[in-house]
């Protein structure tokens, strides 16, 4: 997808607005759109009273991002109750362009087996590793910004 | 930058180690390699309790990452003094190959005149806003993980 072709554009007669930086302030309905474009986002959480981040490939259900991780990583530990952070970004160096999603939201491990059964039909294969753990992460907050040229 | 031209690949006789994931373990030194090839980071620190992401232009300066931030600005106020992450990573969705590098380190704002000189010669031009804080994040932590088609 190239920002150009973005499916997060305002209607017409909506304005768009800027903050003080001079990004574009996403909806949360543009966030939404924006969300599922790219292949691999980054988790955000703590480890042992530290900041933590990890990409992880991810489809996003309902207003719920599900990820994988594996049985006893730090990633299944940390997620699993915790309030996250989930980023999406893309951006052209030649352009200076480019846009970001976060997601904030309690992270959950799936184990209710009907709800498992379900969520393994979605196009969520892990691209290394047996993760057997699927996580949800509810949204609860989302922000995006939009950086174009001026 | 292709995955395959990667400066931070193995001397002759070491041994790639991988992690239970089955990803390659980087070192420090593949880790600083690897830093400043993408134009476009992710600090991670928290904002009222929460965990909180944004994207950033960077520049790595001896074991530093140098970013600039807005005065007032979430950003600046979280990062003065705080134990923050940066990420970078590069994924190419086809392959399903991949790295990702972090940082963690003490952030804090550039208020010495010599060194803010000196840093202002750097080539790190924001890409949006008046940035007027220069954030120093001092790497403590390396952490870096690669992904092949095995």
């Amino acid at each position: 997808m190239t920002l150009t072709d973005s499916p997060a554009t305002h209607a017409v007669g909506e304005q768009a607005e800027f903050d003080r930086a001079g990004l574009e302030i996403l909806t949360d309905e543009q966030c939404l759109a924006l969300l599922p474009t790219v292949p691999v986002g980054r988790i955000v959480f703590t480890e042992g009273a530290l900041p933590a981040v990890q990409p992880v490939n991810f489809v996003v259900d309902d207003r719920c991002v599900i990820i994988r991780a594996m049985t006893g990583s730090k990633l299944a530990a940390a997620a699993a109750g915790a309030v996250v952070a989930f980023e999406v970004d893309e951006y052209d160096a030649t352009t200076e362009t480019g846009w970001s999603v976060t997601a904030v939201g309690q992270a959950t491990v799936v184990t209710n087996p009907a709800e498992l059964d379900r969520l393994s039909k979605l196009p969520l294969r892990p691209w290394a590793g047996h993760l057997d753990h699927v996580i949800q992460i509810r949204i609860a907050l989302l922000r995006g910004r939009r950086l174009l040229r001026t």
